[in-house]
């Protein structure tokens, strides 16, 4: 298991992996946290999070609340429709147009309400430069002046690879197991944000990472150092502890749907090749196009373990950035 | 006035009357938690209710997070679009249409994140075999873990019918008032749910209950059996205590308007045929289409005490639950 | 600064400056409010407050709920939208069209189940003595039986107003200043609510209040009825010690945009004009349509603080309100 390894750096905002300081650390304070969830009703206090939803959210919004209640903290959620309230984040914009609130000003207002915030925002899926800047979710971190913790921006979900680790930790029977992230089958374009986060959060921890994928799905680069790929699913599947199933539109050929090749789905019969793995998936799952009922319906899916662990990777975190504003 | 019967049994859930083992120690229990709403701030401690809507809400959503709020709790509304998170509620379905996930996953994950869910989903009045399946309420209960409360579902309304229970316990003046319950015209086709649950409390209850409606509008069988029907709305309101206004849609022509027949309408010239009976409804209520003005603004109207012993029936309703979950 | 000149009276519900018996009282009292925000977390416990949206918000919903957090109260948000639940309020009408409630019952409900409300609902600019009727705000007050804030009606802002002048009193450096309330231009027509609150607020405080705009965009004389206005903004801003921008549409040709001159935009050469006035807006702001990024981005600015103060005068209403309920 994990050793705690203290390094005395604090956690100041949480936009990606990058601002874990000690994520050893963070781990075990995670699992301590999920032995006792209301051990802390008092830290929270008089204290504030303000959860803003610029796109549609029901595991994100619900865990979030619930994490921010468990330590005591008066919890808001502004369901931004981002037709009806078109911020502007581009400087010197003569803003005669769709845009009725610069960034600077909707940032810097919601800093004064709360003392932490939470920001979704997706990719749109058709200018990659643009999503890669994740122009949202720097921008409240510019322009608040308060923690801001991400929930889904257009390149990340942190909270989602974070609540991913605590599961495999709980469920881990070697030291250092496999763990296969591989593409599956979806109608629908979908952003590369989940698996970029799981592969970031994977390498940093202690595991063998395996990615798997047809021609074309391709993460980027920066993502993708020194993790192998096995175009062959098969091939990856061998001896592996945990199957993490996702789908992700290209980002080579970018938001675009290349493949629906259904050979892809993870069946009961992929899942034989494997050393009994755990098979996970962040929800909501399209069932027998990503996986079958038999692989979710058996005791292998911790599905319903890993949507738990949301309350926790939140929760943790939030406890982390409370301890700083104290 | 109801004698309390202790049985003993405890209350699991809340999709019906049928889960409710003493209705006499519940009603009495309802009266004195009215007395005193704050009386138990302390017993919903550290315990959380989801209260997902598939449907719109005003009065139910806002007496349940009251009710949920007097008891303590963490009460957390989440407003499902039905479009935008449609569920799968069949087995074996390849899920490639619209269908986003599962409802054995949404369950599970909400039964994980809270201690106990309340659920409203509206009968879609298209297919009367699907409708009285009440897939979605019954599909929660199956696959969440948790106590499911019924918040209207396709076939029933419980919190509705036993805030009418406790409103005329509350008013009646002889030991076995005369209840009757009265279809109105509507330009609208409505679910047969609040009808439906109001003649199992009545029956369950100590009153002389006559159901009365135009040809056509027929109750299911089995919620109206042993229940007097007069087709002759001025003969069923002779003499009565309780006049209970609502417009139903067809069961047999099933979710058709067959008439708007204004007749229908309760008037002031028919409750004066009545015992000095006090009106009912559950609001919303469409004025001079189905009652008039002068009933409505005279003093006979309960409508707000009604209204307001849907805090009183969640309220009920939740702290039997919480003591079973303590 | 303001003299507190206690008069004794109480306030009983918060609709406009009509409803403050004792201004400077209030402005005190705020004041100190906002140097100790959770110092009276107990003072709310147990009461509720029905915040209802029937259009969108995003500084007053959470402002408001962070204010009835911070005294301990129950907050429910209510978003209705106003085609879902189209409201009757005209009496003895047929409701057999599009409204599903008179407002005799909505109000009356939600009066059961909060001990205050607060409401919002914009001018609809379409026929001005109807918008100046406020209809909506008058009916809730009429019908039920609670305190009623307003949250911004069809014709005033009152809670902007006070957040306005607790910010002035903040940054003034003389006893009198000299305020400035500047038209400025907008794509969009805009209701006048803001606008008029702050022309009243301003006459009952202790400031030198002058108003500027273009011809045709006079507001309501009784509104005006001893205010200066000034046609020539330039000379309007000389000596100026506060500048407040805001775009309204027409109140003579209501609802209409008469102007977009582009001259009218507060710019940084016209603040130079002022005696180093405070920029104030009450947000959300076009940049480079309103006023220039220079202003905005000078330490002149005051926009944020205003914002903040949202909560406070909000905060301060509250618990006036909440004495009253003791």
């Amino acid at each position: 298991m994990y050793q705690r390894d203290k390094t005395g750096a604090k956690m100041k905002q949480f936009l990606s992996i990058n601002d874990v300081p000690d994520l050893n650390g963070l781990l075990d304070k995670a699992l301590n946290i999920k032995a006792n969830l209301n051990g802390k009703r008092e830290l929270g206090k008089h204290k504030s999070i303000g959860l803003i939803f610029l796109n549609p959210s029901l595991r994100t919004r619900l865990s979030s609340q619930r994490a921010a209640l468990n330590l005591g903290m008066d919890a808001i959620v502004l369901d931004v429709n981002s037709g009806g309230w078109k911020l502007e984040f581009d400087d010197g914009v003569i803003m005669n147009g769709d845009s009725a609130e610069h960034v600077k000003e909707a940032a810097g207002v919601l800093g004064r309400y709360f003392d932490v915030l939470a920001i979704r925002s997706f990719a749109a899926l058709e200018d990659r430069e643009k999503d890669y800047e994740d122009a949202v979710l720097n921008a409240f971190a510019e322009y608040s002046g308060v923690p801001i913790i991400n929930m889904e921006s257009a390149t990340g979900h942190p909270l989602q690879a974070f609540a991913d680790l605590i599961t495999i930790t709980e469920h881990q029977k070697k030291s250092r197991p496999k763990v296969v992230l591989s593409w599956a089958p979806h109608p629908k374009a979908l952003p590369q944000a989940v698996a970029n986060s799981f592969v970031r959060w994977m390498k940093a921890s202690n595991v063998d990472l395996m990615v798997t994928h047809p021609n074309g799905y391709e993460l980027a680069d920066t993502i993708m150092e020194g993790v192998s790929v096995e175009y062959d699913q098969n091939i990856a599947f061998d001896n592996a502890d945990f199957i993490y199933a996702k789908n992700w539109s290209s980002y080579t050929n970018y938001g675009k749907v290349l493949s629906s090749d259904s050979s892809w789905m993870i069946t009961q019969e992929k899942m034989n090749l494997t050393n009994n793995a755990k098979f996970l998936h962040c929800l909501p799952v399209r069932r027998n196009v990503v996986v079958e009922d038999a692989v979710l319906d058996s005791t292998s899916s911790i599905v319903l373990d890993q949507a738990e662990n949301r309350i926790v990777s939140m929760q943790t975190v939030l406890e982390s950035l409370l301890e700083e504003l104290k």
